[in-house]
């Protein structure tokens, strides 16, 4: 395919190896669907319960992390927990040949991922990457190819990446794994992960605590309907993971927490002085997003697609660019061309 | 059955004749399920469309609200819009014989009801209903009895309401709806509706016109997954529909929007500050309700029946307690005595 304009060369996918790292339900969901479509796929977890199985699903399974990094996989996809990164980049550290693999990873914050891979010390090697993929369950057990089906994945890139190592990880998913592709930064990344995550966490878990602490509260939880019940269901799920979710991404958390505290008081002002104005702007300001769904939703979509080309020189932002027009990356169509399919737009 | 302690006697529900004014999916369902358990329903509607089916249904249709009244009902129920509520009150007070009919609704704000009744000259004969039962339909062809299954009732009273009133109302639920009764007043009604209904409504528009404003909204709108969907879907809704129920329930509204700020405000001052100790009382408060719908969805629940005897110079406020205590009514088992399930508490 494309040749990549550094010191790494992006391989056909027949020929490219990809290692990994951990095999829960997005690793070992991940490295099924690669040995599926024909990807050489090797793989470490902490434990080797899974192995038997990974192995025949066709996973090449690796005894330690050296052994992982000794075969020189072009690609490593780093699929253990959060928690543990810290400790599994000082173990590959000394074993990574960066002239021959490219780090990634699947976390759900991409900021504070990329200050463990830099103060690792594999920073060159880096692409973050999330995958819009998952489901309520966990480990292997629970692995499935179909996880992936038709996924979306948040690539997140910074100032210095190397367009060749952007490119490997791109081509990974959109040949090996057959899904699209954003381009983001760090920042953007986990402000829309706030945004549409995080933040409502926080706003779901107030509602429960608001119901708790009301003396009424057996009358209140006897008359809630469907929409209590879809407002507070993910303030249900363990709070302790809630919790560190926010913690990661506490700065944007905090940002829109005050941005909706300050939405809901506007709201709270404007039927106090029955200001009619105010409350016609709050009711019609979502009305975009309201007609987003709705084209969502009524139908099937045929969305068009068209090539984007951009300058090599600035393609972290011009490919952000695109993101933001509600562009998804479907291909790569020659040197610094994309082919996207222009999705609705809010 | 019991007689009761005014010059109102409640009937046998077979002797007992119910009208309905309004036949769309509320009323409908209503007139159709009383009709279909022998009760004897008379209705009356602003335009005559659902005549010959609910005639062909055992639902007696009548030409006018005079000859609706002239019949003397026991219980009339108002399940007309709320809009229409202060001209089908003017129209019903000349021609309604309050010795023999009692006057209730299904209007999902009972303060205001009860004060347009009241302006109406009304108030002795009304004793107020909400029944949590509904769908996103409407409309006569959209009426189905089964809307009724298993739902509970909020009956509203007031110092003033007649004992009797409220048993006749109260065995029209029970007997001839089939139904659960819970007894409030039209506050505690009203700020419980505004708890889990009304204020997670404005919450769910904040949340959609916090995408709306952002730069990267369709980036956000990509990364959107089920918490985000479910905590917005009420937002997607007729904004003109929710508020106008906003604006019913306006000062109820107004303190729990102030006191929703407030607890988001708090968390953001507690990531800025780093105060686990904020953070971890946070996430453990709302943990009795976790547990109220652990134990709800933990399979079928027997519920423990129990006779609540209640002081009739305060049945009001006992019958309140009975309802905080998260008992639901499901008969009546002597003067003075109610038969209650002990539902799950929060």
């Amino acid at each position: 395919m494309v040749a990549g304009n550094g010191d790494i060369r992006v391989p056909e996918m027949a020929d490219m190896t990809v290692g990994i790292i951990g095999l829960g339900l997005i690793g070992g969901s991940l490295a099924r669907r690669l040995a599926r479509r024909g990807v050489n796929v090797i793989a470490w977890n902490h434990r080797d319960h899974p192995y038997v199985q990974a192995e025949a699903d066709g996973i090449h399974c690796m005894r330690t992390l050296a052994d992982l990094a000794a075969a020189k996989p072009a690609v490593i996809v780093l699929c253990n927990p959060l928690k543990a990164m810290p400790a599994v980049l000082a173990e590959l550290k000394p074993v990574l040949d960066p002239t021959a693999t490219t780090l990634t990873d699947v976390g759900s914050v991409k900021g504070m991922v990329r200050d463990q891979v830099e103060a690792a010390g594999l920073g060159e090697c880096y692409v973050g990457a999330h995958p819009m993929a998952g489901n309520e369950l966990s480990g292997w057990q629970a692995a499935d190819p179909a996880l992936y089906d038709d996924a979306l994945w948040a690539v997140t890139v910074c100032d210095d990446t190397s367009y060749a190592r952007f490119h490997m990880v791109s081509q990974m998913i959109l040949d090996g794994i057959g899904n699209r592709v954003i381009v983001l930064n760090d920042t953007v990344h986990d402000q829309a992960a706030a945004l549409i995550s995080h933040m409502p966490h926080v706003v779901a878990t107030a509602l429960i605590n608001q119901l708790t602490d009301d003396p009424n509260r057996n009358i209140a939880a006897a008359l809630a309907a469907g929409s209590w019940r879809d407002m507070t269901r993910v303030a249900l799920t363990d709070p302790d993971r809630t919790r560190a979710m926010v913690d990661e991404d506490a700065v944007n958390v905090e940002s829109l927490l005050r941005s909706m505290a300050a939405r809901l008081t506007a709201v709270a002002d404007a039927l106090h002085d029955g200001d009619n104005d105010e409350l016609t702007r709050f009711f019609a300001d979502g009305q975009p997003f309201r007609n987003y769904k709705m084209a969502q939703q009524s139908g099937t979509i045929d969305y068009a697609e068209r090539d984007v080309a951009f300058d090599p020189a600035y393609w972290q932002t011009e490919l952000l660019s695109s993101a933001r027009r509600g562009e998804h990356i479907i291909g790569f169509a020659g040197d610094h061309i994309v082919r996207v399919q222009v999705r609705s737009a809010v």
